[in-house]
């Protein structure tokens, strides 16, 4: 048994090129796309562990180096540029299948050597040549290329995620929201946060990922309140913190985003339950309101309204909810956007169609994506609170701001550090479906850390 | 406690910037090197895993992107630039030490932020700025630059190393070593290669090592017969089958780098002990004969005739001694060198000393180092034998060599595919010290596998 085929059917290369052909909206030309190429550490024959170029796996899903495909939109032909090994490369790499196993395989109409691009392009006599930007042209120089128009169609084949895709992203989910759930029950004061990212990455490469999707964040307490902390080498030394792991697998190309924060005693600490309760009901209110038709930012809007509510309940903010609604002030406590799309990229293309700009106000500027929510699309929804002393001392600043926030309550709640809760939804055309299995109610969490501390005491 | 303040003392970057200062025999001049910046995939905002560049950690101690470093030669000043970091990147990234704590932190006599490169170097009125050939100069182009005399000095001092690199390389060892033992003891027939990559990245990871040193090896049966096999994909299916693990991980940016192979049943097979016990002989022998004024090359030559006489009495190769010797015939079946230099890069920076060049013939054309062994400079010790349908098909077509081999008796132990044992050896002022902690006796290696066998059993 091959891991790389558990999930067996081709994958729909060549369907993808016939809707970013679609969506190119022409009769005829070549679409010409290239694979990433291998990396190697400046001064040095070590390798960057490999990872494709996005568009190319998805139009060809291929994850060796040094490939290309082409598509010709007139003949519906899928043509697909293997990269030759010779015989002493293949003492290294193995010796790859044919030509044609390999055509097979990935489900193309031709198959060729990278040798013969230029030969083979040029004698479809193409009208045009649409490449995507960041791809070198230099052999195909004296065909009509045309490196604007292919992206966008590209981009936005890839929002919406077919079945295979999406039955793809959910085993993602599984595995890495199971990994996730191991790390809840086995973690122990005492630990240092590398052995849960450690575990974690084991966990989820033991399972048939292929890699970390991105460098997993693994907080404790004050940690938490630093978005992008990846050092993860600080002990976990109070039963009053809570972790914060922000980690996920990928599955054949396709990342899963998931973020959990648990506490590392038996309980979560007061403060630190009041925050996770908030942030829960952010993320639970936005993924209950997900359905076709909807604008991304309201959802970022009801979970600050949510959060607004909830932190003048918690005494944290104060005066009326408009304004603080007005102001944005939520926005310094969560200073990032309420999610993104996601797929093969963790922060997938498509956020921003044509037309739409960045919001530069706080709390929206941040914002990944701004666009109707439609079927097939696959969101994270994200709330997070945080207590960052750089934001907070901003807000102090800032009097407009800073009568909102009664920062002697502020510093009580300092330590909790942050509360961030991830899933990945996919719209449908009804509403939803949550992709990301993985505990979350404080109950089920403090049912599974109650046993983990005791199991310490044993 | 913090994982990466494990081994303390501060990195002797101060004493590595001296040391390549002494190797350029120059009285005066500044050296400068840069950091390496972030990598991104492409078309995406998604990071490759940072890799600081190997001569700069080694001259600064920095794992952080965007650095520099200078050393001002004439007045035994080393100056470190730090990457300023705003108050919006800080909520990402966390509030940074201050410049001065970061000096003290590093070792360093000055520390300035980057944007001030050009006028504290200009400020040096430097008569010759040595830099390497990789790095960009821009911004210091009025000045006078030499990006050709440094490689050589750096890569020369690196290649000897000081007590502080040998203890975090034989804690990188340790970590590296005692995973391998943990998929001898806990991989069981029926799992796949892949969820022992995951276990030992998890492993290592866990211990505080930063990263996979390499993309791990883990081959079963006729895969060993690929020597750079990462697919790591397949199931762990036959107890007749040997498993080859070539895994190591990364330590304050030192690498491990350790091979061992072992049955997937209780015991070898007759014709996998036979293969083992010959490589096992070839690397102890190597090993035993590793001391200074010494060359390596003759290492590599004594593991050769080790495998030709142990060949001969197997009955594979047959035919003088001398002859097999003579014409490289072992090189069909170990085709890559008996080892190489490591340290910061798994294949480390200077094997090659100027003036030597690599011989063009079978088994010695691989060869990663050829040069005079002296104290402190660290080797792994790595002989393999492989039965490789295409190098095997060569050597039938040539009668000079096919003369030499029995591929009747070949083909019993074509599905062996390939062992390979890997220590690290420093040399040591009276002969060797082996960094590498792990098992690789066929006694112990069965105890091991003989109890994992019963576990199953249970």
């Amino acid at each position: 048994m091959s891991l790389s085929t558990a999930t067996s059917k081709t994958y729909p290369a060549k369907q993808h090129l016939v809707r970013t052909a679609k969506n190119l909206g022409v009769s005829s030309g070549v679409i010409f796309v290239r694979g990433s190429d291998k990396i190697l550490h400046p001064d040095s024959d070590t390798e960057y562990e490999f990872h494709q170029d996005s568009n190319f796996y998805y139009l060809s899903g291929v994850v060796e180096p040094g490939y290309a495909a082409a598509y010709d939109i007139a003949t519906d032909t899928a043509i697909l540029f293997v990269s030759h090994v010779s015989s002493d490369e293949a003492v290294w790499i193995g010796v790859p299948p044919s030509l044609d196993k390999q055509r097979a395989a990935y489900g193309f109409d031709q198959a060729h050597f990278t040798k013969d691009i230029c030969s083979v392009i040029a004698a479809l006599s193409p009208s045009k040549i649409f490449m995507l930007p960041h791809h070198q042209a230099q052999e195909l120089e004296t065909l009509p290329i045309d490196q604007e128009k292919l992206i966008e169609a590209v981009h936005e084949a890839r929002v919406f995620k077919d079945d295979f895709e999406l039955e793809v992203m959910r085993r993602a989910n599984r595995i890495s929201g199971s990994a996730h759930e191991t790390l809840m029950r086995e973690a122990q004061l005492g630990m240092n946060e590398a052995e849960l990212r450690g575990r974690f990455v084991g966990l989820v490469l033991s399972q048939g990922c292929n890699y970390e999707a991105y460098v997993s964040i693994v907080a404790r307490g004050r940690n938490a309140a630093i978005l992008h902390y990846i050092k993860n080498n600080m002990a976990l030394d109070s039963a009053e913190n809570i972790v914060l792991v922000d980690a996920g697998g990928s599955l054949q190309c396709y990342v899963s985003d998931i973020t959990r924060t648990w506490p590392l005693g038996a309980q979560f600490s007061p403060e630190c339950r009041a925050i996770y309760a908030i942030v829960l009901e952010m993320q639970k209110t936005v993924i209950e309101a997900c359905a076709p038709n909807k604008q991304w930012m309201d959802m970022h809007l009801l979970a600050n309204r949510v959060a607004a509510q909830r932190l003048i309940e918690l005494g944290i903010l104060k005066g009326s909810l408009d304004d603080i609604m007005e102001k944005h002030v939520v926005g310094f406590f969560m200073p990032h956007g309420i999610g993104h799309l996601i797929g093969i990229d963790t922060h997938d293309v498509g956020g921003y169609p044509r037309g739409t700009e960045r919001v530069n106000v706080p709390g929206l500027r941040y914002l990944r994506a701004n666009r109707e929510m439609l079927p097939r699309m696959v969101f994270t929804v994200e709330p997070g609170l945080y207590f960052v002393d750089v934001i907070l001392a901003d807000a102090k600043n800032d009097p407009a701001i800073a009568m909102h926030i009664d920062f002697d309550i502020v510093a009580k709640y300092r330590y909790v550090g942050g509360v961030r809760i991830e899933d990945s939804i996919v719209i449908t055309e009804t509403g939803y479906e949550n992709l990301t299995t993985c505990v979350k109610e404080i109950a089920d969490i403090e049912a599974i850390r109650a046993k983990a501390s005791q199991n310490r005491e044993i």
